[in-house]
C-alpha cells in the first residue's frame, strides 16, 4: 500500500467514525416535552411544527429542557468548473468578491445573522482565485472543481477532504459552545451540481429539477438541462454510493455541507438547512447516515422546482414559504427565530392548572 | 325618522367615511424601493416575499424607506351562541378564562409578543359571561352572539357597532405610535362563524371549509358541518352585502377584526393578518372595501380546511406554514420578525457597487 492509499484509508477511516457516531434521538426526553406542551394553555398540538421543533430539540439535546445559546451559519464557498458551459447568469468572480462582502458584513446572510443574534463563519472549501490575506485560502481543498460536462468534478479523495473540512469547521465550532447551527453556500453555479445530486438521488427526469438559479433565461435554462444530463450520462454517478455521487457531480462546497450536518448529528446539536443547495449537501448526508436527518431542521422552501422534491424525499415539510432562492444561509437564519420561539413556548406559557382554565370537555 | 335610526344613520355614515378614506399605495415610493432593492448584492428578487413586503410597506407609508417604530397584536375576544350546539371541544367557560391568561401574559400569543417585542392589546367585544374589574368590559357589544342556527347571530346595528369598536381599539393604537399591527382572536366555537362567512363569499360547499377547530371529534365535525349549513339556509346571508354576512353568521370579535383593518388601511399602517378566524375578518373587510387588501399582510397558512379557500379569494400566499390552529394572534406575531428582517435588508446590504461584485452579465 502507498502513501496515497494509506491516506484514503484514513480518510474514509474518519467519515466512518462519523457516520457510526450518529445516534436516535432520546425518546424520553421528547416524550417529557410533549406531555409538558400538552399541559399548556392551548389546544393540544395546536401549535403545529413549534410543538414538533420543541420535541426535536428534547430529543437532540436529551432534556425536555433544551436551551439554544449561541447560533451560528457555517457557511462553505466553493466553485464549479461547469459554469464555463454556460449555466450562470453571473461570472465566477462572483464567488471571491461575496466572500469579501461576508467578511465585511454587507451580504443578505450578514444582516439576517445580525437579526437573529447568530455568526456567519465563512470558509473557503474550494474557491477558484486566490484570496487576500492568505489564511482565508487556509482550508480549500481545490482551486474550484472540474467541468462535470467533461468528467468527475472531484477525485475522490478531494470530496473525502471536503467533506471532512466541513466537519472539522462544525465541530470547531460546536467546541466553541454553539448548540443552534444553519448550513449556508456560496458558489456560482451551484445549482447545476445541487440539480445533478437530486436527479440523481430521486430518479427524477433532469427537466424536473433543475431551475434558473440566479436568474437564467430560457436559452440558459436549456443549456443547463443538456449539461445536467451529459454529466450524469458521462460519470454514471452510483446513487447506491453517496460519496460517488458526491465526487463525480456534486461541489467542494455540497460536500462540507454534508460533512457539517453528520458532525452536527455526531455532537448531537440541531442544524437548520437552508435552501436547494443546502438540501443537496442534506441529501448525501442522509443517504451516508439516514439517522442525521432526525438532527436536520428544514427551514424555507425555494423557488428552485429540483428543491421540493428534495425535500420530499427527506420527509420535510419547509417551515417557511418565503419565495426566497439567494442561498448562503438566509432561510436558514429566518428560520432560528421560529426554533427559539418553539422554546419560549414551552418555558414561558402558563398551564391549565395555573391559569385555571378548563380543559378539553 | 326616530332615534334609533338615526343611531344606526350614523353607524352606518362612520363606516363609510372609513371605507372611502382607503387609498392606493404610493407607486412611486414602491418604484424607489424596488430600484434599491435591486442595487443590493444578490440576484434581483432572490429574496422573493421579504422584497414584496419591504416595497408594500413603502407603499403604504410613501416612503422608500419605511420604519417600523412599535407594534401591538389587537386581540379581540368574542363569544357566539353556536355553541350550545356542540360545535366547539371546549367549554364556552374558556372564553373568559383566556382573557384572563392574556392579561397576565400566560398565553401563547403573550410569549411571541414578547419575543417580537410587541405590545398584546386585548379587548373584549362581546364575551358572554361578566369580567372583572367591570371596567374590562367597557368596549363589550353584547354578552355573545345569538344561536345562528336558528336566526341571526347579531343585529345589524351589533355588527356596525363592533366593527367600529375594532376601528377604534386600531385607531388609539396607531395614535399611540404602534405602526405595525397585528389582528388576532379569542373566542369558543368561533371557527363555525368563520367557516360559514368563507362558504358564503367563496360559494364553496360547506364541507370544503369546515376543519375541527380546536379539535373537535369526527361526530362533532359532522354535527358542526350540518349546523352551518342550516345557519346559511335559515338565515340567506346576501354575498352581495358584507355587513349582511357579518351581521347572520358572524361574530362580534370578528366584526371587530374587521374594523381594525379598515382603520389600519384608513390610517396608512400595516396590518398582519392572523389564521383563520382573522381571515374571515379580512374577508368581510375586503368585501367592504377591495383597497383595503393593500395594506394587509397575510402571516401563516393554518390546518383549518377552509384557511385555503380564503387566502386565494384575497389573492395571499402566506409567508409561515407551521400547521398551527390557535388563533390568538399567534401566527401574525411570528410573522413581524419577516416584515423586519426585509427592513433591514433594505438598510443594510451593501450595493453592488459598494461591495465591488460584478452584477449579472
Amino acid at each position: 500500500m502507498n502513501i496515497s492509499e494509506n491516506q484514503m484509508k484514513n480518510l474514509e477511516e474518519q467519515l466512518q467514525e462519523l457516520v457510526k457516531g450518529i445516534r436516535e434521538l432520546d425518546a424520553e426526553a421528547m416524550q417529557q416535552a410533549q406531555q409538558r406542551l400538552d399541559s399548556l394553555t392551548k389546544p393540544p398540538g395546536s401549535l403545529g411544527h413549534l410543538e414538533n421543533l420543541v420535541k426535536q430539540l428534547a430529543g437532540i439535546q436529551g432534556t425536555p429542557w433544551p436551551k439554544i445559546n449561541k447560533k451560528a451559519i457555517l457557511l462553505m464557498a466553493g466553485d464549479h468548473g461547469v459554469v464555463e458551459e454556460g449555466v450562470s447568469a453571473f461570472p465566477q468572480e462572483v464567488t471571491p468578491q461575496m466572500v469579501y462582502n461576508f467578511l465585511r458584513g454587507g451580504a443578505a446572510i450578514n444582516v439576517l445573522a445580525r437579526q437573529a443574534g447568530a455568526k456567519v463563519i465563512c470558509t473557503d472549501v474550494g474557491v477558484a482565485f486566490p484570496l487576500e490575506p492568505a489564511d482565508l485560502m487556509a482550508r480549500r481543498v481545490a482551486n474550484g472543481t472540474r467541468n462535470m460536462a467533461k468528467g468527475p468534478a472531484m477525485t475522490r479523495e478531494e470530496a473525502l477532504r471536503a467533506l471532512l473540512t466541513g466537519a472539522e469547521v462544525a465541530r470547531e465550532a460546536i467546541e466553541e459552545g454553539f448548540n443552534l447551527l444553519a448550513t449556508g453556500d456560496m458558489g456560482i453555479g451551484n445549482t447545476t451540481p445541487s440539480s445533478a445530486i437530486v436527479a440523481v438521488f430521486t430518479g427524477l427526469d433532469v427537466k424536473e429539477v433543475v431551475g434558473r438559479g440566479t436568474g437564467v433565461n430560457d436559452q440558459g435554462l436549456a443549456r443547463k438541462r443538456e449539461i445536467i444530463l451529459k454529466a450524469i450520462e458521462l460519470n454514471k454517478p452510483d446513487a447506491q454510493d453517496p460519496l460517488d455521487v458526491l465526487t463525480k457531480v456534486g461541489g467542494l462546497e455540497i460536500a462540507a455541507i454534508a460533512g457539517s450536518i453528520l458532525q452536527a448529528a455526531y455532537s448531537r446539536v440541531p442544524i437548520v438547512i437552508d435552501g436547494f443547495i443546502s438540501t443537496a449537501g442534506a441529501l448525501i448526508a442522509a443517504q451516508l447516515c439516514p439517522l442525521a436527518t432526525s438532527y436536520m431542521i428544514p427551514s424555507h422552501g425555494s423557488v428552485e422546482p429540483g428543491h421540493r422534491h428534495a425535500l420530499a424525499l427527506l420527509g420535510f415539510d419547509p417551515l417557511l414559504n418565503l419565495n426566497m432562492r439567494l442561498g448562503e444561509g438566509t432561510g436558514a437564519a429566518l428560520a432560528f427565530y421560529l426554533v427559539e420561539a418553539g422554546i419560549r413556548i414551552l418555558e414561558e406559557m402558563a398551564t391549565f392548572e395555573e391559569a385555571g382554565v378548563s380543559n378539553a370537555e
